[in-house]
């Protein structure tokens, strides 16, 4: 059935039946003018929101809805992570254009709570309008973080240590890898559609050890260690050889005929995490994280005079390149 | 300038200038992957998000960047003000089209934080996009509220008189006056272009009376009204002779050749509150509300059983039909 024949109201209904929760930090849930949640004591809120819209972030010939929704969430909550918080709430501002059907717009739902749902984060209401061109998702979440464990972008201070979690460049290539064959599945195609963000692994690194700043890649490898260099007015050295490329990537980039450091460096959207440590606690976070998560150091950071650098395979040091996906 | 032209990093870095805040709640503002806020002790957090898409929602062949924004940011106000909540920061997600000029969109947060900042609501943060087909503003907001202060749409008893704030119809009147003549100034215009929210008439209000429910006129007086008496499970009988209608908008009317009644019913975006107050406290509230704000006694709940119904001006009662702005 068509959403227009349906109604606005009656599917607000549905989906308020969908995502319902029994989450006791939830006061009221959708279905008034806004949503009610109990404050998390002597801690911070955390607060985000990021927008996915129809042909420029995601496309339906080769994304299920399922996998939009599941996507939406991830960019959210990675921002979550990125700042050591933990999930709390979300809510959804949902466009939908004219012809969409009542089950594929509760499929779009069952892949954000999915997802949203592994880390106790209920959808506690929104909006929806029409929305002519094609679908729009707009989430907005609410985290809460200790007051003494948040991390920003801004907290890196020379000698320290630059550190990647999981392997780089995947959600670009699955993304190629759609564009020529919508139909495939591997896991390199479902690190683009489905990528999962690194909110425990944030929790795991934070609780444990001096990390000194953290931000996550949306942006891509070499545009958020700008970012992160220059929040903490610090320069940067990352050595090519370091760069975690899987086997995977490195054979579809043959057959795609790409270099797989360059996809390393500019795919977005991976939502792992980049992050710096103090030296003397190297050691330490290989014992935390061993046999749990992947993580690589990959370089160190410099005085801000030094600029943003990388140590090529070829043994010499060039300033990195600002690669990876812009709006404008 | 195109902001195509200034890029996606710098077009943040003036926004960030622009929206600063020294507000002591805020710990960190925009520029990183999420904002971070104080927990405002032993209150409850109102959230809440709306979205205005250009050509569905406004136009800006009548609405400037600066209406688009301030009016953006009201209806979120707004659905903070029903709550009985005071405002706190929002969040602002833009997409952009291409041809947009950055003095275009510094007007637009120009728009939302000379409103926002009436409420010391810092704008805190965001994500802007590529929005090929035109401008999208979704806005999320965060309030606070006394755990036993919040009002929901569910609380209305039978016997309790319904109120409403302000006069009807003006920001419908507006949009069709707009729409002939796009270059008209007026007040009735100005309340289609940048309607305030009801924040404190609201706070008045919850502090000092017996309000069982509330809910802010978004959809259109007699939708809202469907959605108070759903909400708690009651019926309802309005009067039109009551129905609060300015005699700017009886004149208009005519010469729009519109029943100033159905327009009063039917316009949505008013952004006034619809209430219910216990009948003991009729007098108290003149009391209270005299010389500070418009309030006009318009009905009474009643039974479910007898549904939502209307006292005409011939003096027999129907059934309320539903009328105003559905989206589908």
């Amino acid at each position: 059935m068509e959403v227009k024949k349906l109604g606005e109201f009656r599917l607000i209904d549905l989906i308020g039946r969908k995502v319902n929760t029994r989450d006791k930090r939830v006061v009221l849930n959708i279905g008034d003018d806004a949503a009610l949640l109990r404050c998390p004591p002597a801690k911070l809120i955390v607060f985000t929101t990021d927008t996915m819209m129809e042909k420029v972030h995601f496309d339906l010939r080769y994304s299920s809805f399922e996998d939009v929704g599941w996507k939406s969430m991830a960019a959210n909550l990675s921002d979550i992570a990125a700042m050591g918080g933990v999930p709390l709430a979300g809510l959804v501002s949902l466009g939908l254009p004219g012809k969409i059907k009542v089950d594929q717009v509760l499929k779009l739902y069952s892949g954000m709570k999915n997802l949203s749902s592994k880390f106790k984060c209920p959808i506690v209401g929104g909006d929806i309008f029409f929305s002519p061109k094609g679908l729009v998702i707009t989430i907005s979440l609410l985290g809460e973080v200790e007051k003494n464990l948040f991390k920003t972008r801004g907290g890196a201070r020379i000698g320290d240590l630059i550190y990647v979690t999981g392997n780089l460049g995947e959600a670009e290539a699955g993304l190629r890898i759609l564009r020529t064959d919508k139909k495939k599945k591997s896991s390199i195609v479902r690190k683009h559609l489905r990528p999962y963000p690194r909110v425990s692994e944030s929790r795991l690194l934070i609780k444990n050890l001096n990390i000194t700043s953290m931000i996550d890649i949306s942006d891509g490898l070499s545009s958020d260690l700008y970012h992160l260099c220059e929040e903490s007015s610090k320069g940067a050295l990352i050595y090519a050889e370091k760069i975690p490329v899987s086997q995977r990537i490195t054979r579809v980039c043959k057959s795609l005929n790409l270099s797989p450091l360059n996809l390393a460096l500019s795919s977005g959207e991976e939502y792992e995490l980049l992050f710096t440590l103090n030296r003397n606690e190297e050691k330490k976070l290989r014992t935390i994280t061993q046999g749990k998560f992947k993580v690589t150091l990959i370089g160190q950071i410099k005085n801000k005079k030094e600029g943003v650098e990388i140590l090529g395979l070829d043994g010499k040091s060039r300033s990195l390149k600002k690669t990876g996906y812009t709006h404008f």
